[in-house]
């Protein structure tokens, strides 16, 4: 396997498999065939057709569309069609997470074909051997890609937080990384990519980071999302992106980008632009 | 001004203005319309057709076909069609500097309009009021951009050379740094970017190298080059991007880039997500 097969892998969706969710004229989102047979049963909400569903009877105001969309998208989790909620508020945006239009459950954003926005971070530390950087090992009990690699620390960006306080609370809960520590990280570029999945399209961007930790910083993990953290030599890091599966899918592009800015991936790589364009891939 | 207007200056051009020029199925350049008139003075060599020029009369031989572009860049030359030769030889190539089909001069990869690769380098020194930048002004005698600003190494990578050997060159003779400072330098990716100029079509590839420079290395300009360096905080130097001219345009995006790697440019800036897509434009 290459770099460029993980790339690949999470930028694989077919376009005609998905039609656009039009509001006031702007795509919100990108749904599913499967997915637009479920909104005909509002009528009134959504004006479904061959080539795109528009949100005709959406409130002129933020919080009542917000509404609007809860109460539908209870119904599909109770009967299973949408596989759970997750609680934590997403913006359904055209663009930025500022330009969002009204509010939807995270787990509903696959099945909507919404933007959704993360923070992803690599921890690190220089050492005489060179770079070695901390990855986790996801618990046994999660949804996702239960005991996958990660990033120390990476999450999803909820609508009411900003980069900063959203970035501070999962160092805290995901690895122990207390504040001032965490406050050294830097905000290195973002990746996006598209992917068809399971539960719908998922169009993402990814926001990167890396921190440099102490020699003798060792992570600690306490909302239960790890289950374990290893300190491995940069070449192993890579070689597990590169010949396995063994980490979650989108952490192998986080990594891949790690490798490219520290010059571990260099311009002798055969797919070497190709790797890079494939790390800003445009969202639909 | 902001960041993104000069993103979008070196990505200026309409594709209806330039044909393709095939050469064995594969498009290895992109003629103005009126290059395509000065080739069908060589009727053997090129079938001139409305939207396509296709090199018919190749040899098969690498070296035949560089000699015989050879002898009509003498003549084109000549005529000041293009306006000098350089000396220097590019690859002409449909991908990457490896798949070269023959050679050419350097002057006339824009008439042909053929992917050019450059080295840029970005020296800057850590101190404790933050990062400064090591930035040159060219010379008053350049033909390209006099008494511009530039990065602190920038140079074509001519066909013979291998990007570390070049760069150990670039830094010797256009700062006077030697080779175990220049060794250390990072390769931290490459943009791409693809402009209409005056003398044809640009589809660039920059390959961007951080260097930390000691706090009391001074730079030396051996080969005219360069009249003067200065050392200037790095909120200097984005607000001379972002704000002037001043720089040579294509230096722009390789410090931009720095700042985005560096945590400088962040999230928060309105078109963050339009630059990070607008450092790696597709090449056509």
């Amino acid at each position: 396997m290459s770099f460029i097969d993980k790339i690949h892998a999470c930028n694989a969706w077919n376009p005609g498999d998905f039609v656009p969710l039009l509001l006031d004229g702007a795509r919100v989102g990108w749904l599913r065939r499967s997915a637009c047979d479920h909104l005909r049963r509002w009528p009134e909400q959504f004006a479904v057709e061959s080539e795109r569903v528009t949100w005709v009877g959406a409130p002129a105001e933020f919080a009542a569309r917000t509404a609007v969309l809860d109460t539908i998208f209870d119904r599909l989790a109770e009967e299973g069609v949408v596989s759970h909620l997750h609680g934590e508020r997403y913006p359904l945006t055209a663009g930025a997470r500022e330009q969002a239009c009204c509010l939807i459950d995270r787990a509903c954003a696959p099945f909507l074909g919404a933007r959704a926005f993360g923070q992803h971070l690599n921890g690190y530390v220089r050492t005489a051997r060179g770079i070695e950087m901390w990855i986790g090992r996801r618990a046994a009990d999660r949804r996702h890609y239960p005991l996958h690699l990660d990033n120390l620390v990476a999450g999803g960006l909820p609508h009411e937080l900003s980069l900063v306080d959203n970035l501070r609370k999962e160092c805290t809960e995901e690895a122990g990384i207390p504040r001032a520590l965490a406050d050294r990280a830097v905000v290195v570029g973002a990746i996006t990519y598209c992917r068809d999945s399971a539960g719908g399209l998922k169009p993402d961007v990814m926001y990167c980071y890396d921190l440099e930790l102490p020699e003798d910083f060792v992570p600690v993990c306490t909302d239960g999302e790890v289950e374990s953290f290893r300190r491995l030599p940069l070449a192993e890091v890579a070689a597990l992106v590169r010949d396995t599966d063994a980490f979650k899918l989108n952490c192998n592009l986080t990594i891949i980008d790690f490798l490219v800015r520290h010059g571990f991936i260099t311009p002798e790589e055969p797919d070497y632009l190709e790797i890079l364009a494939g790390l800003r891939a445009p969202l639909p």
